[in-house]
């Protein structure tokens, strides 16, 4: 992470314009793509956002019930001014329709009305709903453009940004889908009003994984303002959406495909992936099986007499602060947690890969884990 | 095209090289991805193709029933030389099974036997294997890497090249599917020779497009060859699937996404699609389905006033050598053909964009042609 300093600098400087203002825009340049995510409060309504849409683009939202209910005017009133028709897709909430027969009900509708490649899908929704979105776009008449308006804090954070699309096959959680970059992503903090206190913490599950892996001031920051956070204060949690963005979109700049530094963006998702497809995408949020599984990556690190029991402390407390369950499905052993963790996207030649913490502010990839390690750190877990 | 002449330059002084020996090597470059078409006589026994595979690089081989039966030693030999492990899968045969079904299957398989993302798929067949076999490969694990072995004319000379992957729906032709190029592909003259007359013809189809749009000596040389391109002449066979392997790298080489030029090898495919889609992929071929589309542009070409009736009757001749139906499907009328023409994914607001020639050796991109012409030159085929 040569660039490490730059970035801080750089970062300073807009931290403190970006402290006055309810609006930002950060670029993500890729080798064959650059788009920019747009982050503010009640940003589409302000209709401040500089980007066109042609007459020949046919657009199709796709979203659920819950959403629409509450934001059809806001949406409705966006597009709009853009003077565009659309059309609305509605698909069924929860991870556990995310997966092949949703993203064919969507092409059948798409073919079945005529819907050329010049259709520009919209993702308006959670991190389901953005990788199911960005998935169908990947693969309609062999890639269409698509949008992300995220709305919920995960997504924001996190699942929007970088390209990743996906489903779920009943094996495995995202084991089908595609690199693809959206044209633009359009991140605004207004739709955070309406999140359930779960799933608000489930996303701040995430933004503590950015302090953890890489940056401790932001770690610390955290600590300081997590009920404002929990209480969505709207300067703090621009703030705080505003930093994950870069964060992320600085490890997708360096390595969009994951070969390397993208992958510990990945902390606690080997044994947080495991804990969802055992409990097959139901009852334990995503958020929830991260957490656990970033205490147990803790516990790996502590054994391999990297990271300190202090730092573990720290994070633990954090989680209880947000009354999470970071001691797993009761149910589940450490068996189970293997059987899964070695089918994992990151397991090579059935050897489980991790990324653990070394300090906080930094992580690392560990190839080749002993099952033993891991069968302690996740009982150690258990009896929390 | 402006850089048809150098490109001439260096292929004339290729070809002289060629007729000497059974194997060449033609280099694909594209923006992301650099990879060889190897093209030879028993290429695959000869083991001249310099490409490594790891140890930790799980093989798996997607085949159907007939090619194994025929080719089992000669691919065992082959592989067993390079010193690696490897499985095979069987699909069913044919283009009704080119589907999102088949798709599934092969990535249950590897998902319940563990393949990681390490893994390499290997297609062995004609163009449906191709396409399947891509296609799985470019959404498994977020992509992995696929070797073509193409084994069929059709597949040497057209399909197996430009990374065009994708599955049939339903309501239209390779509607889902994603650009996704091979690490190589190993075209082997060798396959031929058990290949059916009718899939033989099928595959000179798209040579002779070829020749249609974009070179006008290459299609004076398959009319003053095309008994011994029936009768599979070694020497020629090789030189003329060389021929179209160059000139289709050239035009993937300057127009990976077909956002322009690539569409051109699109002649006779839109009204093609019609028929195939029509007759559900069964019954027509790829090959005569876009032989009548072929004749059908060309009709519709010379009521623009553009290409010349001698130029048709040219063309007519060389399908009629090869016994090819090029009239369409009998119970088809005009209507049906408009209806699945408007859902072609070149088709955009529900008009139809074709290509056509404008003489033997160049063809261009026609849109919104009117469906009075159209109508026109399908009836004109259907009296043929």
């Amino acid at each position: 992470m040569k660039s490490k300093s730059i970035f801080y600098i750089i970062y300073n400087i807009m931290k403190n314009n970006f402290k006055n203002k309810f609006y930002n825009e950060i670029s993500v340049k890729l080798k064959n793509d650059l788009y920019k995510i747009n982050i503010g409060y009640m940003l589409l309504k302000n209709n401040i956002i500089n980007f066109k849409i042609k007459k020949k683009n046919n657009l199709l939202i796709i979203t659920n019930k819950i959403i629409l209910n509450l934001y059809k005017d806001y949406i409705n009133n966006f597009i709009k001014k853009k003077n565009i028709k659309y059309k609305i897709f509605i698909i069924k909430d929860g991870e556990s329709y995310k997966n092949i027969k949703t993203v064919n009900k969507i092409i059948n509708y798409l073919l079945s009305n005529n819907y050329d490649k010049n259709t520009i899908l919209i993702s308006l929704g959670g991190g389901v709903i953005g990788d199911i979105t960005g998935f169908t776009a990947s693969i309609y008449h062999r890639g269409i453009k698509f949008i992300q308006i995220p709305t919920t804090l995960l997504s924001q954070v996190d699942a929007s940004i970088g390209g990743k699309t996906g489903v779920n096959h009943k094996i495995g959680k995202n084991m089908i889908g595609t690199f693809y970059q959206p044209i633009i992503i359009l991140t605004d903090i207004f739709f955070l009003k309406t999140l359930s206190k779960k799933e608000l913490k489930s996303g701040l599950v995430e933004v503590i994984k950015y302090g953890i892996i890489f940056d401790k001031k932001f770690f610390n920051w955290i600590e300081d303002n997590i009920n404002d956070l929990i209480n969505i204060n709207k300067k703090k949690i621009l703030y705080c959406v505003n930093r994950c963005c870069e964060i992320k979109s600085f490890f997708i700049k360096n390595d969009e495909k994951e070969n390397n530094i993208r992958s510990l963006l990945n902390l606690g998702h080997t044994y947080g992936h495991a804990i969802e497809s055992y409990t097959k995408y139901k009852n334990w949020s995503h958020g929830e099986s991260v957490a656990s599984g970033i205490i147990m990556s803790c516990f790996t690190s502590e054994q391999l007499n990297i990271f300190k029991k202090k730092y573990t402390k720290r994070i633990i407390k954090l989680f209880k602060l947000l009354d999470l369950n970071i001691k797993g499905p009761d149910n589940m052993n450490a068996t189970d947690y293997i059987k899964y963790m070695k089918i994992d996207k990151k397991a090579t030649l059935n050897k489980i890969n991790l990324i653990i913490p070394i300090r906080i502010g930094k992580a690392i990839i560990m190839n080749n884990v002993s099952e033993n390690i891991i069968i302690k750190s996740i009982n150690k877990a258990k009896k929390l």
